[in-house]
C-alpha cells in the first residue's frame, strides 16, 4: 500500500478488498448517472430473490453540485465506490469498517458516526433507510438498507454502501481541497479534473440550451417507452438515466418549476417502475438462475472463543428472584426512533410483567443509539399463583330432587379439576350459577418470558421502519444482538433471526469491544468502562454540562438549544463535547445561514458573544472519549468551512444581480402548465394583493409596501442560494432586498409572506406580509383546483392543505375579517383558466374544512363549530367569534329551552318546498298575531348583525310567544291559506338565524 | 493472482501493472464510446507537448457488433483496457509483453504477432500506425502510434495500447465463448452480460426509432457547437461522443447512406478538430503546466551487463578490408513496407559505396519484419585515392613574354597544392586552359561512412510513415536498434535517437533473445540459431515447401496463392507452417466468404480437395519454432470458427427475407440529399438500363435480364452480410438471388455490375452486367456533378474518377460502341435535379480525360490521343479504334506530306470567322476546279464514316491537287468574291476531317 494512499490506490484497494470478500467487481456505467445506485448493477440487481454482491467505482454526475472547481468539496463529478450486499450478510457495518481499515484509516483516531439518513430517489421510485457515515463530521459514505426500487418491495433487502472517494482521500492525505488530492505520485486531482469542473459548471449553470435539453428529455422518454413496450429492460433503463441527467441539467439551469418537477419525476418513476417489473418477469421466466449463487458469509465476525468473558456464570441455582436484563443491540437508531422506542418501552414493559404476574422491585428503561435496555431489579423467578372463579351450569338445575348433581355439574367439576363439593353458588347478572375456584400455579419465567420478550420487541413501532434479513422483521434499524439474562442465566428466545445470549458490544474499536456477560451485574460496570451512558437523561445533562463549560470558556451568551440537545443526546452513547473554530470571514454570511448549517447539517451548537453576535466557533459532540480530539476537531472544521464556503459561493454569485433582475428567470419556472410560470403567478399575486388590500381596507402606505413586496416575493427562487437551500426562500429575498436598498418593511414582508412555514410557526407581524401571503395561497388553491389538481386522499403534492391552514391561521391570529367568497372571486378573475361557481364553492369548502379542523383541535364542540361554519365559513374571524359566543350559549342551563323553541319552528317547516309569504290579514288567532309581532321586533333588533349572540339574545325574548303559539294554534289547519300563512310565519322566524348559524346541526336539536 | 485469472482479475492486474509502471489509473467515460480512445483521457491528453501516461478500463459500445449474444466473440459491448504512453518510452512493445506475462500468459507457448494495422477514426479526425497484436491468430490488442487527433499532428507521438479483455480472458481460461468466461469465482460473463447483449442488439438492429435518433444527433451537434463557441472543451467533447453513438445506432439500423455518412463524419470531424484546437489553446494559455511531469522511464530494458556476448571484440587492428554489417532493427514492419524497403536498399546501397569509392567483394540485402540488413563482404577499410583534374586560368595569358607565370597561375597552383611546373595544358570546348592534377587520398570508412549510413536510412521512404520519438524521424515503424559493424568494430553513427552498436535481437522470449555481436561473422550463425531466415527468397521457399507438404498430406489440389505467399513471407522471420481445421458445417457458407475470411482476415492458406471444393482445413504460418504448435493451432481454430459463425449469423438472419424484400430498406439509405435514396437511384438505374439497352441494341432476352438485375442490383446493400463485409456487395446479391430462384444470368449480372472492382480486375462477361454497371456509373457521375459534387483536386469522396475509368474500361474491353452524349442526356432526364448543357459537357469531359489517361498509360502518343478524342471522346470504342489507325498513319514515312497538305488548308482558313459557300461558277483557275472535283470525290468516298483510316486514305488521294492549288492559285485574291470562294473550298476540305480527329493537335502541324 503506497504511503500516502493515492486517489487511484483507494479505488484499487476497495476493489481488492471487496473482491476478496466475494464481491463481483463491476465497472462504471456508460451514461451520466447521479449515483452508483443508477447503474443497472444496483438498480436492477437488487430486484428479486437472487443473491448479488458487487463493488464498483462510479464517477457520478450531479450538475447542480458544480462549483466551477472553487469549493473544496462540491463537485459536479465525484467518484463513488458502490457496494451492494444482497442479502444482508449480517455484519455489513463491520465489513464496512474493515474496509476503512484496509484503506489505512485508524478508526480509534477518529469520530466515526452513523448518522440517520433516509435515502430516496424520486426518479427511480426507490428508497431505503440507513445512515451517512461521518468521519469527524464529514460524510464519507452513504450506508443504506434498500427497501424498494422501481416501486417494488425488495426481498431480500440489499445493503448499499456508497463511498465518497474524494472525502476519504482528503482524510487519508490530510488535504482538504479536492484539487490538492494526490491522484497518483505525479498528478493531483486538480491536475486532471479541475478544468472539467470549471467547464461543466459553466455549461450546466449558464449555457445549456433549455429548449434543446427539454427536447432531448422528450426523445429519451419516448425511446424508453418504446424499449419497454418491447420488453427491453436495459435499453429502457439507459434512456431513463438519460432522462434523469437531462432533467438535472434543466433543474440546474433553474428552469423546472415545482409543478413541472412533480410531473417529470412522476413520469420517470413510472418508467422505472415498469422497468423493474419487466426485469423481475424476465428473471422469473428464466427460473431465477442465480438462486444458488453464494451469499456473502459473515466471516468477519469475531470468533466467540477469543472474546473476553467477564465472569463465569455460577452453577445453576433456582433463586426466587434475580435481576433481569434485556438488551436489544441495534445498528445506530435515528434520534427520533430512539426517543420513541424508549417511550414505548416505558409504556409496555411494566404491563408485560404485570400481565405475567411477575413481581419485581424496580424497572429501568434506558438506551443509546446502539442499544435499548430494560433492567429489572429483583424479578421473581416464577409467576405468582392465581386462583380464578370459573362459571359453571345454572344453580337451579344443578341438583335433582335428591340433591344429586346433574351430569352437567359433574362434568364441569371434572373439567376444572375440582370436587363437586367444592363448587359454590354465585349470583350473577342473569341468575345464580355454580362456580369453581380454579388454582393456577405460576410458571417459571424461563417458560413464560421468551414468547413475551419477542412479542415486546415486535410491538415497538416506528414512523419509518425497515426490513433487513430473511426473518422479514421490521424495525427502525437492524437488530444485531439480543441479551436476555436472568441473573447469570440466559433466557433463550429467538427474534429477527437472532438467538438471545449474553454477548454485548461496547464502543467500536475499543479494548474489549465485545464481551460475554457473566451475569446482569456485569452489565453496568462494563458499559461504564466503555464510557457509555445508557440513561438518556444522564447523558443529556452530561452533554449540557460539557457544552456549557465550553461556552463559558468563550464567555459566550448562547443559550443551549434544547431541541438540538435532545437530538445530540440521542446521537451518541459516549459523548465528548469539543470546540472547533472556523474562519472569521464566514461571519459575513447572514446568521440564519450560519446557524442553519451548523444546527441542521452538522448538529453543532453555535456560539454567540455577549452582544448576541455569532462567534467563529462551534461545539460538536463526538461519540467516544477524549483521545485524538485534535484530529476530530480538524476534520469537523474543514467540513464546516467548506459548507460555509459553499453558501458564500452562492451569495457571491447572486450578488451580481439585483433581486428584481431575477424576476425574468421566474418565467422559466413552470408553476403549472395550465397556470403558467412563477412569473405569471407573481403578477397575479401583485394584482390580487391590490384587491385584497381594498377588501381589508389597508392604509395607503401599507398597501404600497404590500404591492412592492408582492412584486419581489418570489424573486429569490431562482437565486443560487435558494436553489441550494430551499428552506431559505423569503429569508434570502429579505437579505437581497435590503442589500438593494429596499425599505425594511418591504424586505420583512418578502420574508414573512411565507409565515407560518410550518406547524408551530407564528403568523406574520406586518399586514403587508399577511396580504401577500393570502394572495399567494388563494392563487394556489383556486388556481390548482381549477386546473384539476385538488388534493385527494393522501395526495396533496402542492401542499394545498398546509396552505389553507396557514391562510385561516393568519386571518384568525391577526383578526382580519374578510369575505373569502369575494376574495376567491377576485382570484378567479385573474386566472388564465376559467372557473365555475362549483369551483369556487369547492375552494371555499376546502378552506372551511381546514378551519373546522383547526377549531376542533382547539377544543370547540364539533356541533357548535359545524353550526356556525355552515353559515359563516367564508369569514374565519367572524366565524371564530361566533363560535365562541355559541359555545357560551350552549353551556347555559337554559339552552335546552332556547334550542327546543327554535327547533319546533324548524321541524314543522323543513319539509316545505315553498317559502310562504305572511299575509297579516290571515293571522287569526291572537297567539299567532302576538308571535308575528314578537318576530318583527326580534328582526329589527338583529338588524344586519351576523352575531350569534345578538341573534340568540333577541330570539330568546320571543320563546314564550313561540311556546304559546304551538300550545294553542293548529299550524296544519284544514284551510290551505291559513295553513300556509302559519307556516310562512314560522319560516320567517327560522330564517332569522340565516348567516349566523345552522342550529339544526347542534346536539339536542 | 487467482488461478484461473478471472475477468475481473485481469482488469485489476492491468491496473496494478500499469500503475506500478507509472501510469495514472483512470476511469471509464460516462457516455457511450466506441473505444477507449474517445475518452478525453486519450483524445484530449494526447494533444500538445505535455507528458501523460494513463491506463483504464473502457466498456466500449459498438452497436453494429451486437450479435444478440450468440457469437462467441462479437459483442455490442466489449471491455477494453486502454493505455496511453506519451511520449514513447522507447520500449513499449516490451512493456506490453511484460503486461501479458503479468496476466499469466506464457509467451513461449503462443504465437504472438504484431500484424500491421493502420487505425483511423473518421469522427475524431484521428489516425495512427501500428498493429493488431495476435495471440495465436486472435487479435487481443490494438497497438498504435498515434499520429494525429482532431486533425492536429501529435508532438510527441503517443503510444496507445488497447487490450481486448474478453479475448485475453478466453485465452487465459481456455473458454472460447464470451458467455463462458469466468468473471469471478461465482459468475460468468454470460451471467452478467448476456441479457444486455440480447436486448441491446434487438434495440440497435430492430427497434431504435430512426427519426428520433436522428433528431438526437441534431440536438447533440447543436449543443456541441454551442459549447465550443463558449470555449467549453469537455462539454463539447461529450456531445460529440453522443453524436458518434447516435450515428452508430443509425448506421446499425441501416439508415445511413454513403453520401450521408460522408456528411455526418465530416461534421463530427469538424467538431473534433475545433475541440482539439481549443484544448491546445487552453493548455498553451496555462503555460503547459505538466511539462515537468515525468515520462515513463524504459526501466524494463535488459541491462547490458547481463547480455550474452558472443565473442570478445579482437584488439584493434587496421585491416585493409573487412566484412560490414548494417542492421536496422525495427518494430514489426508491414509486409508491403518490408518489400518496398528491400527494393529501395537494393537500389541505394551499391551506389552508396560506389560514390564513396569503397570497393567490396559482394553485397547482400535481406530483411524480416524486424530487421533490414545490409551485409558487405570484404569492404575496403579506406576509400581509394582519387586524382582529379582541376581547371585553372586560360593558357594563353598564363605566361608573360618572359615565360614567367602570371600571378593568377601562381595563385591557382598554390591553392591546389601543386607546383606551377606541374600544371598542364588541356583543350576544352571554349579554349585551352591550364589544369592541375589534384590527388585526393581516401579516408577511413570510420570517417566517411557514419554520415552516409544515417543518410541511407533517411532516404528510405514508405507509402505511409510515422514518427515516434523526439528525433522527429519518420519511418514505416519505429527503429529500435542500429548495428554498424566493420569486422569487429562498431562504426559509430546516430540516427532516430539511437547510437549504432553491436547489440541485436532474436526472437522474443527465446533463449539469448538479445546478444552483443563480437564481429560481423557472429551475425549469421546467431540468427540461424534463432530460426530466423533473413533472405526473403529463402524464407518464401521455405514457407512454400512447408505449405506444400501440408497440402500434400491432405491430398489437396490447392495451388498456393502467390500473393498471399508474398505477404506471409513478409510477416514472419522464423516461419513454421501448421495445419488447423474448422467445423465442416461452415462449408455451407459461400466459398467467396470462406476464402475471403481466411485469406484477407487471417492470412491463412485455404485447402481444396481434388475436385476443387473447399476442405475444412486451413494452413497458417506462425512466427517461431515447432514448440507448442498445438496451442497455437487451437487458438487459430477458435478464431476462424468464430469468424465463420459471424458470417453464418448474417446469412441466417438475412435469409428471413427475399432479396427483393430488402428494396424498401434502400429508401433509408441516403445516396445524396439532392439525389434521394438508394432506392431512388435503383429506380433510375432500371429506367436508364432500358434506355441504354436500346442504345446498344441489346437482344430482348438480354434486355429482360438486364432490367431484372438492375432492379435488384443494390438490394443486398441493406443485408447484414453486406453491411458487415462491404466487399461482398454484389456477391451476396448473387447468392441471395439464386437462393430466391432467380436465373443464373440475372444473379451473375447482379454480382458483375460492380466489375471492375479495382485496378487489375476484369470487365463483366455478360452484357446485362455491363449495361447495369454503365447505368449505375452514369447516374453517379451525372447526378453528383449536377449536385455540385464533382471531384476537385485530391478530393473525390464518391470515387467518381474510379467510376469513369471503369466505365470506359468496360466499354473498350467489351467493344461496345455508344454515344455517351446521348447516354448522358438520358441519364439527366431521369435525375431529380435540373442539368444544363454545361453539366453534360463537364461530365463528358471528365470521362474523356479518364479515357485519355487510360490510353496514354497504354503507350499511345499523346498528340494522337488528343487529336482523336477531341472529335470522338464521346464514343470510347470508336475513339480507340481510330487512335490505333492514326497511330499507324503517323508512323508512316509519308506522314509529313499528308499532314503538311492538310495543315496548309487549315492555316490559311483558320482565322476566318465565317464559313463561305463554294460557288462553282466562281471557280476560275483549272487548279481550283480540279481541287474542287477531287474534294467532292473524297467527300463521297468518306460518306458517313468516322474512321480516321477512311478519311486519310481518301484525303491522301487529293494531296497532289492541294499542292498544285497552292503552288499556282493565289487564295487571297483582291476580288473579294473570288477570295471567299477559294477560302470556302479550303474550308470544305478542312471540314472533311470533322468527327474523325482534330489534326491540328498533332505534332508537326
Amino acid at each position: 500500500m503506497p504511503n500516502p494512499m493515492y486517489f487511484q490506490s483507494i479505488m484499487m484497494a476497495l476493489q481488492k478488498f471487496w473482491a476478496e470478500k466475494g464481491c463481483l467487481i463491476w465497472q462504471p456505467y456508460y451514461s451520466q448517472v447521479g449515483a452508483g445506485t443508477m447503474n443497472p448493477a444496483t438498480f436492477l440487481r437488487v430486484l428479486g430473490p437472487e443473491p448479488w454482491n458487487v463493488g464498483y467505482v462510479e464517477p457520478s454526475i450531479r450538475p447542480d453540485d458544480g462549483r466551477y472547481g472553487d469549493n473544496p468539496y462540491r463537485l459536479q463529478q465525484h467518484y463513488q465506490f458502490q457496494v451492494i450486499l444482497k442479502p444482508d450478510p449480517g455484519n455489513p457495518q463491520e465489513l464496512y469498517l474493515q474496509s476503512l481499515q484496509a484503506l489505512g484509516i485508524q478508526p480509534q483516531e477518529h469520530d466515526i458516526r452513523f448518522v440517520e439518513d433516509n435515502w430516496e430517489s424520486p426518479a427511480l421510485g426507490a428508497w431505503g433507510l440507513g445512515w451517512e457515515v461521518w468521519l469527524d463530521g464529514q460524510e464519507i459514505t452513504q450506508f443504506t438498507y434498500f427497501q424498494q426500487a422501481g416501486g417494488i418491495n425488495l426481498e431480500p433487502v440489499s445493503v448499499e454502501l456508497t463511498y465518497g472517494l474524494e472525502r476519504i482521500a482528503m482524510a487519508l492525505q490530510g488535504n482538504y481541497h479536492f484539487r490538492n488530492i494526490l491522484w497518483n505520485p505525479d498528478y493531483t486531482y486538480g491536475d486532471v479534473n479541475y478544468q472539467a469542473e470549471k467547464e461543466h459548471s459553466t455549461y450546466y449553470f449558464e449555457k445549456a440550451d433549455i429548449e434543446r435539453v427539454r427536447e432531448m428529455f422528450r426523445l429519451f422518454e419516448e425511446e424508453a417507452n418504446l424499449a419497454l413496450d418491447m420488453g427491453l429492460v436495459l435499453p429502457a433503463h439507459d434512456y431513463i438515466l438519460k432522462c434523469s441527467h437531462t432533467f438535472n441539467i434543466l433543474d440546474t439551469r433553474g428552469s423546472v418549476g415545482v409543478t413541472e418537477r412533480q410531473a417529470l419525476f412522476g413520469r420517470m418513476r413510472d418508467l422505472s417502475r415498469r422497468t423493474a417489473e419487466v426485469y423481475i418477469q424476465q428473471r422469473e421466466s428464466l427460473g431465477y438462475p442465480w438462486l444458488e449463487k453464494p451469499s456473502l458469509a459473515p466471516s468477519a465476525k469475531q470468533p466467540e472463543s477469543t472474546m473476553p468473558q467477564l465472569a463465569l456464570p455460577p452453577a445453576e441455582e433456582e433463586a426466587t428472584s434475580a435481576d433481569f436484563l434485556l438488551e436489544i443491540g441495534t445498528e445506530e437508531l435515528p434520534a427520533g426512533d430512539l426517543k420513541s422506542a424508549l417511550e414505548q418501552l416505558h409504556h409496555l414493559a411494566p404491563s408485560l410483567f404485570e400481565d405475567l404476574h411477575l413481581p419485581y422491585e424496580s424497572l429501568e428503561i434506558s438506551g443509546t443509539p446502539r442499544r435499548l435496555t430494560l433492567q429489572v431489579k429483583n424479578l421473581a423467578s416464577r409467576q405468582e399463583d392465581q386462583t380464578v372463579q370459573v362459571k359453571g351450569p345454572p344453580a337451579d338445575h344443578a341438583y335433582d330432587q335428591n340433591d344429586k348433581p346433574s351430569q352437567a355439574v359433574i362434568g364441569f367439576a371434572r373439567s376444572k379439576g375440582v370436587q363437586v363439593e367444592d363448587l359454590q353458588k354465585a349470583e350473577m347478572e342473569n341468575g345464580v350459577y355454580l362456580v369453581a375456584q380454579v388454582h393456577h400455579p405460576g410458571s417459571s419465567i424461563f417458560t413464560v418470558l421468551p414468547e413475551k420478550l419477542a412479542a415486546l420487541i415486535a410491538e415497538l413501532h416506528f414512523e419509518k421502519s425497515m426490513r433487513w434479513n430473511a426473518s422479514g422483521v421490521s424495525f427502525s434499524r437492524p437488530i444485531r444482538w439480543l441479551i436476555a439474562l436472568f441473573g447469570s442465566r440466559v433466557i433463550p428466545f429467538h427474534y429477527a433471526g437472532l438467538d438471545s445470549g449474553r454477548i454485548t458490544h461496547g464502543l467500536r474499536f475499543s479494548q474489549n469491544e465485545t464481551v460475554e456477560l457473566g451475569s446482569v451485574t456485569d452489565y453496568a460496570p462494563y458499559l461504564a468502562s466503555q464510557g457509555i451512558i445508557t440513561d438518556p437523561k444522564v447523558r443529556r445533562e452530561h452533554i449540557r454540562e460539557q457544552v456549557a463549560n465550553l461556552l463559558a470558556s468563550l464567555k459566550s451568551s448562547e443559550e443551549i438549544d434544547e431541541t438540538l440537545l435532545d437530538e445530540v443526546t440521542n446521537l451518541v452513547e459516549a459523548p465528548t463535547a469539543l470546540l472547533g473554530h472556523f474562519d472569521k470571514s464566514h461571519l459575513q454570511l447572514p446568521a440564519e445561514i450560519l446557524v442553519g448549517v451548523m444546527k441542521k447539517h452538522q448538529r453543532y451548537f453555535p456560539v454567540r458573544s455577549l452582544n448576541g453576535s455569532l462567534m467563529p466557533y462551534f461545539i460538536t459532540v463526538r461519540n467516544g472519549g477524549k483521545a485524538h480530539l485534535d484530529s476530530v476537531a480538524r476534520g469537523n472544521e474543514e467540513v464546516i468551512g467548506a459548507r460555509f464556503a459553499d453558501a458564500a459561493f452562492f451569495m457571491q454569485d447572486d450578488s451580481k444581480h439585483k433581486l428584481e433582475d431575477f424576476l425574468p428567470r421566474l418565467d422559466t419556472l413552470i408553476f403549472h402548465p395550465k397556470l403558467g410560470s412563477m412569473l405569471n403567478k407573481t403578477r397575479r399575486i401583485v394584482a390580487l394583493t391590490g384587491k385584497l388590500a381594498e377588501q381589508i381596507q389597508l392604509s395607503p402606505d401599507q398597501r404600497a409596501i404590500a404591492l412592492e413586496a408582492a412584486e419581489l416575493c418570489k424573486a429569490d427562487l431562482p437565486t443560487k442560494m435558494v436553489v441550494e437551500m430551499t428552506s431559505l426562500q423569503g429569508i434570502i429575498g429579505k437579505y437581497y432586498a435590503l442589500r438593494d436598498g429596499k425599505n425594511e418593511e418591504t424586505a420583512q414582508a418578502i420574508q414573512d409572506h411565507y409565515l407560518p412555514r410550518g406547524a408551530g410557526d407564528g403568523s406574520p407581524q406586518g399586514m403587508p406580509a399577511l396580504v401577500v401571503g393570502l394572495a399567494d395561497r388563494l392563487d394556489s388553491i383556486t388556481g390548482l383546483f381549477a386546473a384539476g389538481m385538488a388534493p385527494s386522499g393522501a395526495k396533496d403534492p402542492f401542499g394545498l392543505r398546509r396552505a389553507a391552514i396557514s391562510l385561516v391561521q393568519n386571518l384568525i391570529d391577526r383578526e382580519v375579517e374578510i369575505d373569502l367568497r369575494e376574495s376567491i372571486s377576485h382570484t378567479s378573475d385573474l386566472l388564465p383558466v376559467k372557473t365555475s361557481a362549483q369551483d369556487h364553492n369547492a375552494c371555499l369548502e376546502f378552506i372551511r374544512l381546514r378551519l373546522e379542523n383547526l377549531l376542533l383541535e382547539q377544543g370547540y364542540r364539533h356541533d357548535v363549530v359545524r353550526a356556525v361554519l355552515a353559515e359563516q365559513g367564508h369569514n374565519p374571524v367572524q366565524a371564530v367569534c361566533n363560535i365562541r359566543e355559541l359555545t357560551q350559549w350552549v353551556a347555559d342551563e337554559n339552552w335546552a329551552l332556547v334550542l327546543a323553541a327554535y327547533a319546533r319552528c324548524v321541524r314543522i317547516t323543513r319539509d316545505q318546498k315553498e317559502c310562504f309569504p305572511v299575509v297579516i290579514d290571515r293571522l287569526i288567532e291572537p297567539q299567532e298575531k302576538s308571535l308575528y309581532k314578537a318576530a318583527q321586533k326580534v328582526r329589527s333588533e338583529i338588524g344586519d348583525s351576523r352575531g350569534v349572540d345578538v341573534f340568540l339574545s333577541a330570539f330568546s325574548k320571543m320563546i314564550p310567544q313561540i311556546d304559546r303559539f304551538f300550545d294553542t294554534v293548529l299550524v296544519m289547519d284544514e284551510n290551505i291559506e291559513i295553513r300556509q300563512n302559519r307556516l310562512g310565519l314560522l319560516q320567517e322566524i327560522v330564517h332569522l338565524a340565516d348567516g349566523k348559524a345552522d342550529f339544526s346541526k347542534l346536539e339536542g336539536f
